[in-house]
């Protein structure tokens, strides 16, 4: 997006120096036509050149006219050309003559609103005044037409606040403190509560103020109104909250506001009058199926506070069926000119419709591929352009269940993060080992399991959970990273609730749960909801989606794999269109059951021959699981990760060891148990590390300890041979990981190959392979042309580069994240999207680098960015051969490849700018 | 080093394809002159070329021949050329003439050695043969002639042994089996024990086994001898060994290894031979005084193994005074030819002298310096040249006492890492309380803390400790860099000691100390030693110090600044020739007494006014601490950095507060204690993180908590007016720790700006600042140009970028390093010496980038490596303007910028290969 916006500031600053000598500063629109259009955004600002649009396609918009964006750029140089104040009032008289009416006169007065509009949205941060044209007199024909005096009054009472704040520059405190000390002698609770004679009362004092603020009047002349109004907007621009913005978005300082002038409706006139919000289809589903709902006697406000229930739009047919006939055929036109489903606002005046803003409207996966699919049909769009109306992200949806809430009560106990979206619901249990005792009991349909937070430990009861809770940790905590590779439903940070493992309780909103009580959690909002919620299922055979990913999968060039672990996984995974395996991670192997008592004993081993005697030990077991992953795979690529986290994460953590032993001594000095849990303490501090990210891991761990790498991928070829045997054809990559320079790269690769001549001497037979290495740390990706000496392939770790290259910890982030959106330094999480300046830059270098050494060298990604839509594009332009993310974000991922590669054939692609 | 070597091969290459089609092959030196000269490297190895140097400057060294490189070449590829053999025998019968005898016949048979000699000295790598010659003739002809039969035999079945382990590649244990069950028999404890008889039975069964293993007899025709052994140093080459170390250090395969044959000579063939060694100056104190030892009738393993004590050279004056003239002679002219002061080594055998080997001594630094003084006083080297006769790291020696332990007796308790030079001798205690108490008290002289680690806690009392003694540990362990900062000794990771802080004790080699009790520590060498021994002080205005520095620092171009933290630190920094501080470490002075409550206090803050409250008691402090920093270094620039560690440091540690939690609530449930330590731990735990190196720390805590960033900006602004006030000029630049990009920069850049705008106008007074940051984050250094749009001064933080560039924490690289040492996968701890490759290619595309943006930035670097020389002159190389290292570091630093600036006038300046 910030490129996109950088493209059309060079593009304006070349149309904005072609300002000519005789500029047009005012465009009206009104009675079916505009002077601009919709493509005049660098003149009119967004908002004007959609209002502009709006009118000329026929749509009754409330008629006014725009302030040219010249007009501010003037302004900020002292230089207010006379010309476009001409231009204004001759517009105003014209606006006047339309409606018949009078701005601020007359028994049936014309009032405006004021708005800026600049060519990028820049949401709140400038500012508006409604009710304009309102003064003592105008306040009584509005009280006397609209037969609703408080309604007429608390309008001119706003005006006057509004006006004071943002034109006059009088602290908006000082008029709240009016109208909270009138409310409190009026014993009145809500605003609404206000009867119009405590309204008259706040409006006398309010212009009092600004007697004594300013030394002048509440302006009673409507065109001084105007005027001020127009040059407070202007001003609003170089406001602080807008220059911030603006430096955040690299939004160029100089553009300027427009000011947009537009005559005010309302559908609280009478019976005859009202207001209403709806969609052209259904934005849950897609159906083409007219969607709404109205208030009649109503302002817009009212429809959406909730105070009065609306009535659904197909009741308005009944109520005024002319209307409703128009409304209708406009937003069906609307559709065609907008080539896409609308999301409308109107407002019905005195029986006359005005359409006050129509836009593209949002809707789920689900709706944007039904409503693609059925645009290419009726001939709206082509198929191209269909692969651009969805959110890649919004696939998500058809791969996991949703709550079905309709009809159910809903309580909502707590709302955490949006971890990992879907639904689950389920009895909770609060540790791994009663989540594993439950489901082979099977005394429990379905199981979330509730903890403080999770660790690598607890991997065996989150693989038969439905769900998980967690009260800490962020979106990228463990539990975050784990239950969205495996797709299933996660709330993590739940703060609200205190999870009490040693009692087994969830305690939440003065409530206690305990094992076995049903609860439900939304992963994709983050509630958490008391109770057994039924649940909609998800839809991955959708014949829409089915279709729609047909159109999408050939146009793109980047290969599709999987992060997947066990054979499960690596079903599901072809199940949603894996073109391999980008990355198995054999540690997770480690942690299943009849396993970890093995792994345990070689770290705890004091030799090297104790530690190869439980190493022998695992090897059938993780060759058994390389031959359920190559037969599933076929003959598709996999790449297969040696062991990469450190040694400790197998191990029982320390701090629980140091309290037990303290607890031991204090209460059975004598128990044998104790004198054990030293030995193991004992390792667990040699194992100890600082900072375990940075320590004994990765290749680090293979030279160390050779034999763990010669058992490893001995585990694999035999595999491999073993299938061949059997009439496969297994394709495997053998990946080192965390490889910081060549010579770590050779140790390994040499040990791999010198298993692999073994094997294949034993086994009378040979298969081929690759070694190559992860990319990820910085310099990895410095060095890759001496690397890819070595290594046959790379996988970037951006996960890990990312953690670098930042020197931030994935597991830390949360102690500063919100304090770094919050003040604009990240613009998003570097680890949900990729960095393009700093990690992307190093992935740049470590790719030319790399292919510079070795033209055929592959090259892919396996961090969870590999599921980020905006970071696969990134990898498409830079060059990469696949990208491989969690099976559930497969979709996702092949979708914007494909939107990247249709992007580029459209644009044709970017220019690199070489290796730094 | 590395890069030289590439060079000279770049060299060889184009000098070896010249080779011509009449090539000589064999090369001879003896009587006084050689076919080849000191030059010839590339064709005669280092060792033969300098036999022939040698030998031409009229040494008397045993004569010989070389067989040239291109013999090796020849033989790998099969294609040996029949001159070569030809050239070999004629260089034979002139070494026999010449002798006056004959290869292995006679009554004085020539025996010869037989060893390699490639290009760059592989020590080790490959195989030598010694006594080649002997057979069942001569062995009898040696032992008439020696008059020593068991000296003669064991010659014999050595050369057997040499012979069959490396021409007939027969396993080596076999004939150790052979050998000691003779020996086992004879009931022999040494080698030495074993009788004539005994070792004639051991020649018999090795003959046996070589004719079992080959088939054939041991040759004992000399000539076959000859050719056999040559062929197998050429197979040497290509041993498994050697092709690793050459991998290791860029050596060419295809150079090749010269064959070095040379007649042994004898020093224990009666009373009238001997052998010695010797320096031309005394290597420990550089004084011009002839110095070595000799012994009659004894071979030179004889003088080294200690079995028989050496005299005094002075002694072979009277013995044999006609050699001792001709010694001496000898040995100036050497120093003269050389010029360098010589340590050599050499044989009389039958009255006659024979040089073995000459080379340039190993001395201390203070011999050093005043040998490179006198040199030039004595007309022997240039100003310029003396400057590189002393290694930079040498200069410490001048910094630090030393132990005197001449007439001592010094019983090592144990052998730790050598972490910080020096010597300590003191009283021990454990603890930093015990330390502070014991120095406030005076009852101890000089204490010496002893812990299982040191933590940021213990710095107080570090600081009033003599030296420290750690038994866990690396050399870059907290200890170890606090003391070398500090240069104090200490001894880190003395694995033979148990250090049970709770009992107070000190448990090595079964003995126990406990505190008050005395030890000296050698910091240099890592031994801990029992009692108190004498020290000599340090020497840093030694008068030929001062001198030498005199000629050293006019010639260098790097600023020298130092890591200084408070006044007294300053104060030395100046004395050891600071330029500047480039690194005020600011929370060094929050652990200070009566601050660390306040910074706790700030920590456990639960609102933001709580935390001012806290930071407002320590801003009269740390403000007092600028001043007194100001003041010290007058108008030399001062950078400050804002507080970096994270917060954590400086709250007790989890692990204990969980385990005291614990105990209490077994004993004393009902103890007020607990629920204080309680809330404690939850902050605690809040804080915890699991890479601390990644997480809340640097310019993120200032983006959290601005105030802090407030709090350290006033005091540094404040100070800074205050000391101008009284006359003074301070030059200070602010630093912001740990920036990843241009918005964090820009964001704690206006927290100062706004807070230096506030204090100039409450005092009435400016004073001119900068604001920089440290470059220690690949981020940082990627995307230096955008900092440097705000950052006018960079200061790479080496550590850290280390760090994060590899992927490894300082803390934990201790678990790996030494079997990355070993596997020659590092050449050096990267924490240590900069790595060029990555991190150094980080920081020229940072300095390159920076100044791109910005000109006349001011860039430095302050890691640990400012004070390495390697590191030192890559800084100069690349152009940067200082380097900051420890004060007592700065000799060294100086010397090393000053020998970069000599080596660039001398042969230019290095292309700089662009940003990347």
């Amino acid at each position: 997006m910030t490129q996109g916006v950088m493209e059309q500031q060079l593009a304006d600053t070349a149309s904005s120096t072609s300002t000519s000598a005789t500029t047009k500063y005012v465009y009206f629109f009104g009675g079916g036509q505009a002077d601009g259009n919709g493509r005049m955004k660098d003149t009119l600002g967004g908002k004007g050149a959609g209002l502009a649009e709006m009118t000329n396609a026929g749509l009754p918009v409330p008629p006014g006219f725009t302030i040219q964006t010249e007009s501010c750029r003037e302004y900020m140089r002292g230089q207010l050309n006379p010309q476009m104040d001409a231009e204004m009032h001759a517009a105003l008289e014209r606006l006047e003559r339309m409606q018949g009416q009078k701005l601020g006169a007359g028994d049936n007065p014309l009032l405006v609103s004021v708005r800026s509009g600049a060519k990028f949205s820049m949401p709140g941060m400038m500012d508006t005044i409604l009710n304009l044209g309102l003064n003592d007199n105008a306040v009584e024909a509005l009280a006397k037409r609209s037969n609703n005096p408080r309604f007429a009054y608390d309008s001119y009472r706003r005006l006057i606040q509004m006006f004071g704040d943002v034109v006059l520059d009088i602290p908006k405190k000082k008029f709240e403190h009016i109208f909270d000390s009138v409310k409190e002698r009026e014993k009145a609770h809500y605003d609404y509560e206000l009867q119009p004679a405590a309204l008259k009362d706040i409006i006398a004092e309010y212009k009092k103020l600004v007697k004594k603020e300013t030394g002048k009047e509440f302006p009673q002349n409507p065109l001084e109104q105007l005027s001020a109004a127009r040059d407070a907007v202007f001003r609003s621009w170089q406001n602080e909250r807008a220059k911030t913005y603006r430096r955040i978005n690299h939004i160029d300082d100089w553009l300027g506001t427009a000011v947009n002038v537009q005559a005010m409706v309302f559908g609280n006139l009478g019976d005859n009058s009202g207001t209403g919000v709806g969609f052209t289809r259904n934005p849950a589903t897609g159906e083409r199926i007219f969607f709404g709902e109205y208030l009649m006697n109503a302002q817009g406000e009212d429809v959406v506070s909730g105070v009065r229930t609306p009535m659904p739009i197909s009741e308005l047919e009944k109520a005024m069926p002319k209307v409703y006939d128009q409304l209708r055929t406009i937003t069906w036109k609307m559709e065609k000119h907008y080539r896409d489903m609308q999301d409308f606002e109107f407002t019905i005046q005195d029986g006359k419709l005005y359409m006050l803003q129509t836009r593209n409207g949002k809707r789920t996966g689900l709706a944007a591929v039904r409503v693609a699919i059925d645009m290419v049909r009726e001939g709206l769009i082509t198929q191209e352009e269909a692969i651009f109306r969805v959110e890649p992200n919004q696939l998500y949806d058809f791969l996991v269940p949703r709550l079905d809430e309709k009809g159910a009560k809903v309580e909502v106990l707590a709302t955490g993060l949006p971890a990992s979206p879907g639904a689950a619901v389920g009895q909770i249990v609060f540790t791994a080992e009663d989540a594993v005792k439950h489901h082979h009991k099977g005394d429990y349909t379905s199981i979330i399991l509730v903890r403080g937070e999770t660790t690598p430990e607890d991997i065996g009861g989150m693989e038969v959970a439905s769900g998980i809770l967690t009260s800490r940790g962020g979106m990228t905590s463990h539990a975050a990273v784990v239950t969205r590779g495996m797709g299933k439903c996660c709330v993590a940070g739940a703060g609200e609730c205190t999870v009490d493992e040693n009692r087994k309780e969830l305690r939440v909103k003065g409530k206690t749960f305990r094992q076995g009580d049903w609860i439900s959690l939304d992963g994709t909002t983050g509630r958490v909801i008391e109770g057994k919620l039924k649940t909609i299922p998800a839809q991955p055979d959708d014949p829409d989606l089915v279709r729609f990913m047909g159109w999408a999968d050939p146009v793109r060039k980047l290969r599709i794999r999987a992060n997947a672990d066990v054979p499960r996984d690596a079903k599901q995974a072809r199940l949603f269109g894996a073109e391999g395996i980008g990355l198995c991670r054999t540690e997770h192997m480690f942690f299943a059951e009849g396993r970890i008592e093995h792994v345990r004993a070689m770290i705890l081993a004091h030799t090297e021959q104790e530690r190869r005697a439980a190493l022998k030990h695992l090897l059938p077991m993780q060759r058994q699981d390389f031959i359920g992953l190559f037969k599933s795979m076929e003959s598709l690529p996999v790449t297969i990760r040696l062991l990469d986290p450190p040694l400790h994460e197998f191990l029982p953590q320390r701090e629980e060891l140091l309290v037990e032993i303290q607890h031991l001594e204090d209460t059975k000095p004598r128990s044998p148990k104790l004198k054990e849990l030293r030995v193991l303490l004992a390792r667990v501090q040699e194992l100890h590390e600082v900072n375990p990210m940075l320590g004994l891991r990765g290749c680090r761990l293979g030279i160390a300890f050779p034999e763990i790498t010669e058992m490893q991928a001995r585990a694999i070829l035999e595999a491999a041979v073993n299938v061949k045997n059997h009439g496969g054809d297994p394709h495997l990559e053998i990946m080192i990981p965390l490889i910081g320079s060549i010579e770590e790269m050779r140790n390994q690769s040499a040990v791999v190959k010198r298993i692999a001549a073994q094997v294949f001497k034993e086994k009378g037979t040979t298969v081929d392979f690759m070694v190559g290495t992860m990319i990820e740390l910085p310099r990895a990706a410095l060095t890759a042309d001496q690397i890819a000496e070595e290594a046959e392939f790379f996988s970037f770790g951006t996960n890990d580069l990312t953690q670098t290259t930042f020197g931030i910890s994935r597991d830390d982030i949360n102690h500063f994240l919100p304090a770094y959106l919050k003040a604009g330094i990240f613009k998003q999480d570097p680890f949900a999207t990729l960095d393009q300046a700093g990690v992307g830059s190093l992935v740049k270098t470590a790719v030319a680098k790399g292919r510079n050494t070795r033209p055929t060298l592959k090259v892919g990604i396996c961090g969870e960015h590999g599921g980020d839509p905006e970071s696969v594009k990134f990898c498409h332009k830079i060059g990469l051969n696949y990208v491989s993310c969690s099976p559930f974000r497969l979709l996702t991922a092949r979708l914007a490849a494909a939107q990247a590669a249709l992007q580029e054939k459209q644009t044709g692609p970017d220019v690199h700018s070489g290796t730094c």
